[in-house]
């Protein structure tokens, strides 16, 4: 199968390459490397240096003797998605080309716009070259579990069974995210959906978890091929975070009651279910949703698993509970379906005090490199952006990015 | 109240601002005058020839005595729209400031993303110039019915009451929009549903139905003060556009069956809505939705309406059935709660023959000035714009614009 990857110099976008590269697929990887850029902005940085993407990529073919093909290029240029679909031709897409941040998108209305901007715009002109150059192409998009927000019944997968006044039907779930940037996502799914039915393209929106992990078998193969881990305040996730405060000596910090729910994976199973929605594509015409996590924890349940295993290895660890620098409810309900990628055969890595363990010991190697200034917490969604001298104790992300 | 109209030089946006001034509100005007230059793109422009807004605003002067402020400029310019607030202090503002048209946003990949870019962005900054400037200040938000599209059950006012499960909760109505315009404005729903509660802002969204007619109370009063009126392919609206292609003696064009049907609102009832949704505002925090039109009509009953009341005054009139150059359902079940706006004291004027007769009369006068090419379809739901060779038996636009 031919692959194109959108993002594929990301945290998830190389190791997914790299995955399907292993398994055989033609893999093409695109991106304008405006992560790094990002990251350089809020003055943050990757825990273990990271390659520039055509050394991987020569790592991977001295490695493992396959190539992977590289476009650099912006999705907010048309013609530059046009001819790259036209050129590789792709039978899959695999969509993790966009600004990943919550905290980020809420700094202030540059922010907020170019997120939104840059995503909405990146994903439309994706559809239209599609519809143009690739109609049969199956485009696998990256959404998030945030779009949902906490509403007070079951999280279904993507469409909702109602019956209302005797009359019954089959909606899209609705979506009540948290911040501007689970908006885009939420402003591309409804773009997604809308290309689907007018032109018969096919995709599948991947509503997925938090991912916590560093390594995956192939990132392991060669330190060239490592992903890019991140701890700091805007792009670092929750498990992550925790590891490394743990290692840095800082306390854990929990937004208020630590008691908001959240789903989660390993990065493994990242791969896994991108695989198995490639594997398994969609018809002509359909937009599918899988809910794609395999595990729910509470942000205090996540940070009490890590002190323990920290413990273990020798690390005085402290839990802080903060002021919630996040609009959110505290405490609620949380049932979230997810049936069909274990229907397609994903075989959960859940959580273990191991891959805990093994995270830690990989962060204690790298310890030297932790800038504790960056776990400091930049973006409250009430004010926005601080300015440093304002940041005492306020306070990082939680849940999803 | 002082009042702030965005689009103030628009079709309905300059009727509102003088209807508001004339019931003594403190009312001033933005516009970039944009929409000038996107008729004038496509070849359009409105039947009758309409002042410049500095013009127009000299005139309700001498013919009333009462002032209009005017703000020239762009919402996608962030300082612009904070200092606008800042300077004039409004305690509510009426959103019509977007790119309005349909078949516009289907052109190709560059009109899609302008249409979205420019109207999410915009409402962005008036979200967080609100929040920043005027936190107290009621936003009433035009929409569009067609954000709904047309679903197997009734169309509640924003938010439907469901039981899942065992579990009851209160969610959005679900969005299944038919243009990339439409979807801009879910994008905008869902941006100021989620500034509402995460910054107390207040806001009322009027899911609009299709507006007809070319006079207002004070439109009349003088020729100076008349507003734009559209007929061609791109921002013409159904009635408007069936009544110039009855004068024109040109076929009525329906595409398909016919059977769609939409919500439709005479222009002084918009006034009218606004109005209310002004002097009853939202609440702190409060994100309300109200569907706002008067009746329901097949698009096929609207054309045989138009063609009845043209034969009466002489003009011959034939009724066409076009393919369908949209993507939508011909057939389908539409029923719509508009109860909002009835409990708050409107008092519909409902599409009578008078009305459709006098908007023929109007017309008539202005006969001369019709082109025809304009009224000839130019935009393909599955093909895009079409170029000028090919538009024989294309077809325009049937429900919304």
């Amino acid at each position: 199968m031919r692959i194109l990857i959108l993002g594929g110099d990301g945290y998830l976008g190389w190791p997914t390459g790299m995955h399907l590269s292993q398994r055989g697929h033609d893999v093409a990887l695109l991106d304008n490397f405006s992560k790094r850029d990002w990251e350089a902005e809020v003055g943050g940085g990757p825990l273990i240096p990271v390659c520039k993407l055509d050394e991987r990529v020569r790592a991977w073919q001295e490695i493992t003797g396959k190539k992977l093909k590289v476009f650099s290029g912006d999705l907010r240029e048309y013609e530059f998605v046009h001819e790259t679909l036209e050129d590789f031709a792709p039978d899959a897409i695999v969509h993790y080309g966009e600004q990943p941040s919550a905290p980020y998108s809420m700094m202030d209305p540059d922010h907020a716009v170019f997120s939104q901007v840059n995503n909405v715009v990146g994903t439309l002109h994706v559809l239209w070259a599609m519809k143009r150059a690739a109609p049969e192409c199956h485009l696998v998009k990256l959404g998030t579990l945030g779009e949902y927000g906490t509403p007070n019944i079951d999280i279904e997968e993507g469409f909702l069974e109602v019956e209302h006044k005797g009359r019954k039907d089959r909606i899209p779930f609705p979506k009540q995210p948290g911040s501007f940037y689970h908006l885009s996502k939420v402003h591309d799914s409804h773009n997604i959906q809308f290309a689907c039915r007018i032109w018969k393209l096919a995709s599948t929106d991947l509503n997925q978890g938090v991912v916590y992990g560093i390594e995956t078998e192939e990132s392991k193969l060669d330190p060239r091929l490592e992903t890019s881990f991140h701890y700091d305040a805007i792009f670092g996730t929750a498990l992550n975070r925790f590891c490394v405060q743990a290692i840095a000596g800082v306390p854990l910090t929990i937004y208020g009651k630590g008691a908001q729910k959240r789903g989660f994976l390993n990065i493994r199973d990242t791969l896994r279910c991108v695989e198995l929605a490639l594997t398994n594509p969609a018809k002509p015409g359909e937009f599918r949703v899988f809910n794609q996590f395999t595990e729910i924890f509470s942000i205090a349940q996540l940070a009490e698993m890590v002190a323990q295993q920290a413990q273990k290895l020798g690390f005085a660890v402290k839990i802080d509970h903060l002021p919630n620098p996040r609009i959110e409810m505290e405490e609620h309900y949380y049932n979230v379906v997810h049936d069909h990628l274990l229907d397609l055969g994903l075989q959960p890595r859940y959580l273990s005090d191991e891959l805990i363990g093994s995270m830690l010991k990989k962060i204690a190697e790298a310890r030297g490199r932790i800038r504790m200034e960056m776990i400091l917490p930049q973006v409250s969604w009430s004010s926005g952006a601080r300015e440093s001298g304002e940041r005492e104790r306020v306070v990082t992300s939680t849940g999803g990015r």
